[in-house]
């Protein structure tokens, strides 16, 4: 059965769109650390990302170093963090995460509660700064 | 000048060793969050990883896959977790830490002191997998 996070790439649920491409796809983490935190994953599901084949990960990454240049553009920063836990959902998926300090990469921290109209325009602003790249 | 890290890499700077190719380097982070949490950097000085190349960003992901794998296999855990941050040290690296728990990626929590006996040790364990990839 199709998990969550492959039921949002392929439209079946919900999320707010920052990126896509035939495999990959990114969408705004709905339990954000900062304005801009995103999510990034393969169309396909697979579980741990370092089962990924080495052409597959490295096209993944090459995915979401343009999806943190369309971050870093919507969201001015000093550097876009990267981080893969994958111990809840288990789907590989990078979050990428617009830093002011390394303090905003801390998964303790409280998150943000955004309203749809917020999210939508985080979501919208990445998007457009995506399809310019 | 070079920086640390490019000291390191080089051998100018003692590290202890996880792995290594022609481009790229694996080593100890000697305030480790847990034993076995290596970084993996890039042989040339570059500051943001995403200002990486498409085909060195994939190629570095590539190295951090084995480098995960050979810790994985020396320091048992239930996934290698993934975190590039780079505030603090201006040449671009990826942390590799061992997961137990999502709370082992807090880089909120106290470092280990390990004498250098021990690092050593836990430094040749992962170079020896490494070796056998």
């Amino acid at each position: 059965m199709a998990g969550i996070f492959s039921k949002i790439a392929a439209g079946e649920i919900p999320s707010y769109k920052c990126a896509e491409s035939d495999r990959f796809y990114a969408f705004l983490d709905i339990s954000p650390l900062v304005k801009g935190h995103t999510l990034v994953i393969p169309r396909r599901e697979v579980d741990y990302i370092f089962d990924m084949e080495d052409d597959e990960i490295a096209e993944f990454q090459v995915f979401a170093k343009k999806v943190a240049t369309a971050i870093k553009r919507a969201f001015p920063c000093i550097k876009v963090g990267q981080a893969v836990l994958g111990l809840e959902v288990p789907h590989a998926h990078i979050h990428l995460i617009p830093m002011q300090s390394e303090k905003d990469m801390l998964f303790s921290n409280p998150k943000l509660k955004l309203d749809e109209d917020e999210m939508k325009a985080i979501a919208g602003k990445i998007y457009d700064e995506f399809c310019k790249l």
